[in-house]
Order: structure tokens, then sequence, then C-alpha cells
């Protein structure tokens, strides 16, 4: 099958650029505040080619250029053809080159003919080094498409309700969507204002929502008007509420429908349990995430729309228990680096980067596709060394100008070097040394600086009277902030000991400020999974989510305060509509549920072999289908008054309960009967 | 006055990609075989105002963004404000900021009010270190331009003679230009082919000619038919001749024009011999280089179109004695050398790296603009520091794979590392230093890089046996080509007594295979001419450009041979029709003739001080005119039966006869009477 190919990681360079100038604030463009890299304008593409009959094959192109066919038999003949037109390929081994330049868009061509076609077999270059492979997707395989067009679904909505109030109309589209807004006037045009919310509140509040749209005949950046329809179509906006100010007969003017656009991802992953909230909780977790996925994993719907690497790590993992797709990954990966030589971390977040580094391990433990690894390798290599030339003589990585060391949006003591970053560094270097070693790389330097980092973290971080590691030990503050701690555990940095010791005195201890956002109570959660604290988490879930939904939520939101009231809900970064209420970071119960209380995880690469380790004794009654590969393989299982059933399609499965383990054999369906102390026996 | 601002050197990024991309052959597009670089698609522009009075300004920009006006004062309260509206400043110590987006473009803005307009004193981030000029333009003013849109100058032409022949109608323009064809149709559309020729023979070889365009009503990507005019416009192409076959009566059909496209510069260098071979000389080439010149200096009109760095490097000593254009200059040394970061020599070619190093000397010396050295000074430095890292022990330079060492079309021993190459990475470590100096900059680690070279230069290259630098040390074969040794004289890296034994030995020995480019010649007849052998350099303008235009060139050559006739003259490349008959490299008879035949050079940077030293013995009676300065400054000199005129408009001058000097006054006549042997006395 004929695909587009473009230079490995061209694709996702122009389309992050895109997706990261796409902000909208009150009526501007706020385009990402980094810098932005660049894909390559000039390429050529190749393979060679043993060719033994006559044929035809096409180049379609975007971009200009030529064909060169050399004959690679002795005489080395090369002639030269136009792109877009029938070529006859000469008999013999020959070498075939597209060369296409593009000044405006992404150089990419697709190749059509029986033998002689384009796909993963051709190599591209850019004039320098080595050729790469090509990039390839499986959405662009028809010479009519166009690869800077990413192919979105759409779906025509209506409001679910519509209301009168204070004189203007309000539009309730049940929850988040991502849409462009359609208003078919009945006559002539007519001046009219959207003003758009995620809450009933912003809509409503036509001065201070955050978007907001008076539709112009003529001329409007925003959105345009077809006279022959006589129909306006905005920019894309997310939204739950459209408020039309001052027009109470809307409906004499025009009719207001949306044209949802979303990338179809297969419905896989299901977690419904005979505990309503929990039902409830997963269902707007994976609404949440879904609406936050599309070309990228980006951080929220209304406000950045940009992909931020630390936001698209934690869906990663989300990404297993729910779609399990393995090209927005890819795409979010190679988006993220941008282009090979480095320049500035990503997102200018130091944490984000080795966020990054860390999530090529994840990658390859998901998809175990070695192919992806190395042809990222020299991408990842060239972050860790840039990120090395940043530490000092202990190892610790700082922050230089204009780098941010994030970590949380939480009051950590921020002088000198952070003990979560060096946390972060050591966890890099891990993936680092993996990914070497899988690839037949000397790893040895890297081993080297992680073994030494993790005594010096110890040395310099760890206090024995606070029991606990301190955000720096160079401001002499000695002060304790949960990060630190829940990576010591997340990343198996400390024995039970340690961990039960960091328990006690940093995670359950109520004089240590909590956590606020989502983003980190996905590792505080999951670092106390790791030690069995599942009652905990299951609690937590229930009551941070479950506070969310208590407070209207029908996606979750970026951040949650649950003594906060009213309006007062939705103001963030000095701004009160600046929080967003679909946030992709508010979707880990989908993996807290998978991972932790169903208890499913990989135990080789891909899932090659795989544990199901169910906590029985804290959930109800449930059903559930996970995903375990990217070609269909799932696994079902369910627990109804004391009967469990589980099927898988693949094999390699285990079944863990009570320290008791039994092969799920693909393709059966095994049901077991388990009693109140989760003895269980098999049924059939 | 408000100017278009952009990031220091993006717009020539911008346009020398457009440049690089648009080569024609054959009905393909051949985009340039190297890495591209890529302007920034994400910048702000900033600038800090007292402002004193309510006032308004506007900010037009290419891209989507947003404006911020940040309070210096004590609360540092910072606004948002919509591109392309009326902005009230706030009174009082603001900062404004520009931000600003474009994928598909350059991110470029003017900003027009009063006390708040862009110029040259804001700057401009692409959120990477420290913040760089802006570039800006003198045609680039108004605010319905757009800087991705050169502005040419456009006149409409008509062929000079139209010829019938075989059946076809043959249109002669009398020289090469660059132009759109037009063919407007009396009646309805009708098929027509028409084929380019800078040769008649090409023109009339249909079948074989480079250029070649069979208009098509719809979808021609070569050019556009406008029903509404019945004309067909097609895209820009260099030739001489139009021939469209088949077709006799074409005035029947329709009537074919040309827009000829070039930028305006001024005609201020002007030689006028009474040897009319002489005058004839400098006329074609005035018009070769002018053909040659536009955005860039490229390299012919017909094919490549590509900006190169050694073509390039003559054009701006041919500049000095023509139109002196400062603008054509730095964009052409912006453009050749592409963003920050190097990735590959310029062109792919090691020597026009070093060019291009040595032009910045060049630029300073001409125009003593040190405000745009300072903007190029770290695009040098990391050019410089690229190509010693591809030294070795001797501080010899090597080309690594991809580097093309080309020197010349010429037989030189090319194993190993070669004496050519040394001696301009030499020169090249000298402009460096020369540069560093002037900007303050530490310059001891490359003078001593030079001192080292030039050691290690005569040790391993000397041959005192042949008299001569070798090729290469390393073959053995002891080789010698003009090259090196033409090098060692130009660079003044050779005494009288071994520029003599050179001279001997080499540039006047028959045996030691003679130049064949117009490029190599160039510094062949400089060389000769800075040890005096101006009899030498006049015959040998005579007899080679002589040549060409007795071989009815209208334009100077790429390459000539005397020793070929008819069609052969055109083949190059191993294509019939390769070679290019208007190249820039063929003008060098301005620069011969204004440096050393007429003799003036500027002798303080910037032309603050220059000598005339005119070889009257030499020349017979002449008119000549040359520019001093770019703000239209000039000399006028004439030579008529015995009486000298000289004129300059600006002080600094001194006229050098028979080694007696007298001073140049501003804005006076002198007259001066010489004898035959160069005798002189003022007459007034």
């Amino acid at each position: 099958m004929s695909k587009w190919i473009w230079y490995h990681g061209d694709f996702e360079i122009y389309h992050a650029m895109k997706q990261n100038f796409d902000r909208e604030e009150r009526g501007m463009t706020w385009p990402a505040y980094w810098y932005t890299s660049n894909w390559n304008h000039n390429v050529y593409f190749k393979r060679d080619y043993e060719v033994t009959h006559k044929q035809t094959f096409i180049v379609h192109a975007k971009g200009k250029g030529y064909v060169k066919i050399t004959n690679l038999g002795s005489d080395e003949h090369e002639s030269k053809f136009p792109l877009d037109t029938k070529i006859e390929s000469p008999i013999g081994h020959i070498r075939i080159q597209v060369f296409v330049s593009n000044m405006q868009g992404l150089p990419t061509v697709l190749v059509e003919g029986n033998q002689i076609f384009s796909d993963e077999e051709w190599v591209a270059s850019n004039f320098l080094g080595s050729d790469v492979s090509v990039g390839t997707s499986k959405y662009f395989t028809h010479a009519n498409q166009n690869p800077m067009k990413f192919e979105y679904s759409q779906r025509r909505l209506m409001a679910s309700k519509i209301e009168i109030i204070d004189g203007g109309t309000l539009y309730d589209f049940g929850h988040d969507i991502t849409a462009q807004t359609l208003f078919k006037f009945n006559n002539n045009f007519q001046q009219i204002t959207l003003s758009y919310g995620e809450s009933r509140t912003e809509a409503l509040d036509v001065l201070g929502t955050y978007l907001k749209h008076t539709l112009k005949k003529e001329k409007d950046p925003l959105g345009q008007y077809y006279p022959e329809t006589k129909t306006f179509v905005t920019k894309l906006r997310a939204f739950r509420y459209i408020y039309v100010p001052d027009v109470s007969n809307l409906k004499k003017i025009g009719q207001l429908s949306v044209n949802f656009e979303y990338v179809d991802f297969p419905q896989i992953g299901n977690f419904k349990s005979s505990d309503n909230e929990l039902s409830q909780i997963w269902k707007i977790a994976d609404r949440t995430l879904r609406l936050c996925s599309g070309v990228f994993f980006i951080d929220g719907v209304k406000r950045d729309r940009w992909v931020w690497a630390g936001d698209a790590y934690q869906c990663y993992f989300m990404n297993r228990y729910d779609f399990f797709d393995k090209e927005i990954v890819e795409r979010t990966i190679l988006g993220l680096r941008g282009e090979l030589d480095i320049k500035q971390h990503l997102d200018t977040i130091v944490d984000y980067s080795l966020y990054w580094l860390i999530s090529i391990e994840l990658y390859y433990e998901t998809f175990a596709d070695k192919n992806f690894v190395n042809n990222i390798y020299q991408k990842m290599k060239r972050l860790m060394d840039y990120s090395l030339e940043q530490t000092n003589d202990l190892g610790f990585i700082y922050g230089r100008k204009g780098d941010w060391i994030y970590i949380d949006w939480a009051d950590i003591d921020r002088n000198g070097t952070l003990c979560a970053e060096q946390m972060l560094l050591a966890r890099a270097l891990q993936s680092m040394v993996y990914i070497s070693k899988l690839l037949g790389k000397d790893d040895t330097f890297y081993q080297k600086k992680y073994h030494d980092l993790r005594q010096n973290i110890d040395h310099y971080f760890w206090n024995a009277t606070k029991h606990a590691y301190i955000d720096s030990y160079e401001s002499g503050m000695k002060h304790v902030s949960r990060h630190a701690n829940i990576f010591a555990i997340l990343f198996g940095y400390v024995g039970q000991n340690r961990a039960n010791e960091i328990v006690r005195s940093v995670l359950r201890n109520d004089r240590i400020e909590p956590i606020k956002t989502p983003y980190f109570k996905f590792w505080e959660l999951e670092a106390l999974a790791q030690i069995g604290k599942y009652k905990y988490v299951l609690d937590e879930i229930k009551s941070y989510w479950g506070g969310m939904l208590a407070n209207g939520a029908t996606t979750f939101w970026e951040q949650f305060d649950p003594t906060k009231q009213g309006s007062a809900r939705y103001e963030m970064y000095d701004d009160k509509y600046g929080k967003s209420l679909c946030h992709a970071w508010g979707s880990s119960p989908i993996y807290l549920i998978g991972r932790y209380l169903v208890g499913l995880r990989p135990t080789a690469p891909g899932y090659g072999t795989y544990e199901i380790n169910p906590q029985l004794k804290l959930l109800n009654d449930f059903d559930c289908t996970f995903p375990l590969s990217t070609s269909g393989d799932k696994v079902e299982m369910s627990v109804h008054e004391g009967t469990l059933n589980i099927t898988a399609t693949r094999p390699g499965g285990v079944l863990k309960l009570s320290d008791r383990k039994m092969t799920i054999p693909a393709n059966e369906t095994i049901e077991l009967s388990i009693n109140e102390n989760n003895n269980w026996k098999v049924k059939k």
C-alpha cells in the first residue's frame, strides 16, 4: 500500500507548530512562548529497486522538484522526470530519488505503482549526514490527501438544552466539545455575538469570557460567512455553553449548530462498577482524555491547546488503559522533541525534557517497537547530553537563564538545585541506559552518571531528622514538600522501610502541604499504590475526582480545591476564567483504576506477557475491558456476586489473586468463584 | 519613518530559500542540493518608550499574535492588544512587545505612530538567548507592502527583431533578460510552444533547449492564463531569444511581449575609452552584473539562479566600481550564511565558506558599517570555528564526507589537503583577526592559528625545485597548478622575489595548464595587477573578454574556450546548453579596470580616504565615473589629449601619478596636463 512519506519527525514538527500557534484568548492569537522547531523544507526520498518487467509509476508531491532514476548497473546513467506524471521505469537495478522542496509547507510525496510505491522501506535525506527513515501515518494513504491537513472526524451536534436568560439565549451542549460554530441565517446576515463558556458562569459573563466572537460579514480572521448558504462558520473552539446576548428570539434570526471535530480513537478500555460514582469517574476521565487527544496529547481544550511534555507523559500512561493508540504517542514524542539540534528545554521546562527522556522507555514498554526507538535515539541522546551539560560537580542539574524548573504549581523551596529535579534526572538516566542497552549502544557513561547521582541525592537531600527528602540543601531551610518524596517511592529509590518512613512523615502527614493539581496527584497516588496503599488510592479517587463531580464537572479540571465555591472555582493564573475545565491530566483515574485497582500491567515489552492483579476486596462488582496490543487484542473481566470471568485474546497473561497465580489462556473464558477472603477456585 | 522589521537575517533566509528553490530545467523545478536554512517562525519584537502624551499606534503584521504593553513603572502591569487595530498608548515608561508567529511565511511587523514606530531601534527575539537587532530594508516602509514579495522594477519590452525561420517565429530581444513572457491572444486561447534560448542555436533547438513552455489553458504550474484579458503570463525566465515553432503567422494568433523584472540599481560606475573594445567590454560586463544582481548576487540568469558564495564574493568587488549598493551585499552575506547554527559548508563548498569569512572584512572595508559587522559576528565566529574543527595537526583544512573542495573547474591534484584551500583558510583567519580586533574581541586564538598555518603552508607546499607551491604534498606528485600560486601573490604571502619566481615558473609558463573560467581569471589577473603587470592584465582583458565579444557575446559567459566553435561553445556539464551565457563572474573587467587600470581604491574603511592611481600610459583617452559612498558620492575623471580632469564629491582623495601625489579637493575640478612620460602639472 502506498503511503505518504516525509523526513522522519517532520510531519510532527509541522503539526506541532500549527497546534502551538493556535491558542486564542479574547480575540487574539497567543503563539506558544518558546523557540519553535522547523521542519526541513528541502529533502529527497530514495529507494533502490530490482525491476524485472516494464511498469510505470507516478509521484504525487506537496512541493516542487523532480524524480531522478539512476541505473545502478555499470553505466550509472541518470535521467530526470517531472513530478505528477506517469513515469516508465527502466528495467534493471535502479535507484529512484525524489527531490522535493516546499517553502510554505511540508515536503512530502506519495509514489503509486505496482512494484514501485512509497512506504517505510524508503529513506529520506535533508542533505546532511546519513539518510534517515521516512515517516508515515496510517491516516495518509491516498493521492488526494494532504498530510498538512490532519484527517479529523466530524459530527454535527445541536444543543441539548436551550434557555432564555437575561434577554439572551444560552445553548448547553451537555459537556465540553471542540467545535466550529455554525450559524445559518434565515434571511440576511445580522451581527450577533457568541459568548463561549466551559462553565455557565463564564458564558453568561459576556464582558469577561475567555472566548467570544462577534460575527463579521467580511474580513473576519476568526471565521467566515458563506453567502451562498447564508452560513457563518467560526474557527474551532472548545466550550460547553454558547450564550448569544441581547437576542431572545434567536430562532427568528437563524439556527445555531456546531461541528464537533475529533480524532476517532477506538473505544477499547472500559470500566463499569456497581459503585456508580466510580463508574462516573471513569466515564468523565475517558471523555476528558479523548477531548485532549488529537494530533497530539494537548494539555486542555480551551486553553492552551499546546503540547506540554509533562502533561503528555501522563497521557501515555492513560492511553494504555483506554484506546492504546501508538501513533498519537509517536506523534506527541516527535512533535515535542522537534528538530535534531536541541536549543531549549521542551516547553522551556527542564523537568519536561526529563519526562520526555523517560517516555521513550515507557513507549518501548508499551509497544515494543524497536524501529521507532532506533529512529529517535539520536534525538534522545542529544537531549540527555544537553541536560547533562547543566549539571554541577555533584551531578545535580540546575536551571540556566530562560529555563523553567517547574515540578508543580506548589510552594517548593526553589533555592539552588532541587531534589525532585535530581530524582527525575536519575530516572531519565535509567531510561537512557535502558534504551542504549536495547539498541546495543554503549551505556557506560550514563550508568556511571546514574550511580553517582543516586548516591549524591541520598547524601545531600535525605534528612534523617525529618525522615524525608528536603527540597533544597543549599538554602538551609530544610523544607519538605511531597514531590521529591513521591518520586523516591515511585522510581523505587527507597526500600520498604524508608518508603514507610516517607509515608508517615510526608504523604500521610497533614502538616505537609497537600498536592493541589491532578497532575501531581497522579504521581502521589501511584507512589502509594506501588507500596500497596490501594484503599487510600481508591478513597482519594472518590473524594478528589468525586469532589469535582459533586461540583458539576462533566470533564475533569486542571486544578480542584474543594474549599472554593461559586465562580471562584474557575479562576487561575490571575484570570477569572483562566482555569481549564477539561484538562488531560485530570484523567488519571483511567490509569490508576486500570493499573492498580484492576491491576493490569505488562511484564514484558509490548505486553508480550502481562499480569492482572485485581483488588477484589476494594472493588464492588464490576465489568472492565482493557487493550493488550495495537492490533485489537484485549482482556475482558467481570466480577459479579462472587464470580470472576476473564477472557483475553492474546496469550501471555497471568491472573494473580491472593498471591496465587494462574495462566490466562488465549481466547478462552475462565470463570472463578471467589469467597470473601479472596480465596478462589476455577469454576470452568 | 516606519520600517518593516524582522528577526535579523531572517528576511534573507526567506528570500534565499525562494531563490534557491526557483531553478527550472526542462519543465522541472530543481531545488538546490544542499541543506536549506530556516527562518524563525515565532518571534517577538520589543522597544521601550518614555511616553509623555496621549497617542495611538497600530501594528501591521504578517502573521498572528498580539501586542503586549508593560508598564515599567512600579506595578509592571501588563495589557494585551490585538494586531491591526489602533492602540492607545498609556503614559509613562512602557515596554511594547509584539508577538508574532507565521507558519508559512516570515513573521514581520510594521508599527505606525508618531512617537511609536518600528525601526532599527527595536530588538527581536526567537525565545533563545539574548535579543538581537531587527533587520530592515529601504524597500519596505509602507503598511501595504509585504516583505515576502521583493519590490522589483518592471518594464514591458518588445523583441528588437522578429524572424520567420523553419516555419516558426524567432523573437530576438537583443541580449539576455530575465522576464515573464506575456502572450495576448487575439481571439481564443490556442496551444503554442515557447522555446527559449540564451543563444539563437538553443532557441531553435526545440527538442534540446533548456527552457521550454507549452502553454496550457488550465493548471499550468509554469504560468497562468487570464481569460478576462486573453493573456497568458509565464513564470520568470532568462533568455535572449524565444522561438515559437510551427507558427509563422504568429501575429494572427496574438502578440508576444515580455515583462522584464529587475532591481533598479543606480547607474553610477561608468567607463568609456577611445578603445572601443574596452568600452564595449565594460558595457557588457556592467549588463551582465546587473542581470545577475537582484535580491542577491546570483551566479547566472538562466541557470542556476542560486546564491553561490564564491561567485557572490567576486560581485562584492565589482559592485564597488558599479552601483555601490550596500543592501544587496548585506542580503547576500546573510542569505548565504543562513541561521546561526552551522550544519554544512556554504553551498556545500569548503572554499565558499572561507570566501564568506573574508567577505566580512571586504564588507567593512567597503562600507565601514560596524553595526552590521557586529550583528553578524556570531555567525562569522561559528563558521570559522566549524571550519577549524576540520583541520589536522598542521592546521590544514580537509574535506569531510559531503564537503566539496572546489577551488575551480581545473585539474588540480586533489589528494590530501590542498595548498589553495590552506591559502584561503589563512586569509579567512586574517579576516577573523581583523574583525575581532575591530569589535574589541579577543583575537589571540585566531592570530596563533594564522601564524602556524602560514609557516606550515610554506614548509609543506613550497617546492624550491619547481619554484612554485604544489597542489598537494601528500600525493608525492608535486603537481603545480596556478591556483595556490595566484593566492600566494594575491594575499601578499610572498615577497617580491618569490612573486617574480612564481610569475616566471607558473603564471607566465605555458606548460602550466591555463585558467579556463572567468572566475579564476579574476584572481589571476588581480594577482598580476598587484605586482604591477598592468599591461598583461589589459592585454588579457582584451583577448579573453574581447574574445567573447568576437563570438557575439552580449553578456559574459560562465566559461570561454577560444578554440571552440559553433554550438560546442554552449556545452557544459555534459549538457549541450548547460553553459550559462550571462554569468556574474564574467563581469570582473568592471573591477579590474576600475581598481587597477583607473586605479581607484579605498585607503581607509568606507572610502574615508581613497587613492586614484591611473595607468595613463596603457589607457587611451577615457571618461569614467566611480562611486565613493552609499550616499551618492562619486569621482569623475577624464583624460583627453593630454589633459586630465578629475572631480570628486567627497574629500579624502589622493591622485597618484608617477609616484607623485596630490590631494583631490572635494567638489572642485582639477585639470592637469600630462606629457608622454606621465609627467604632469596642474593646469587649473
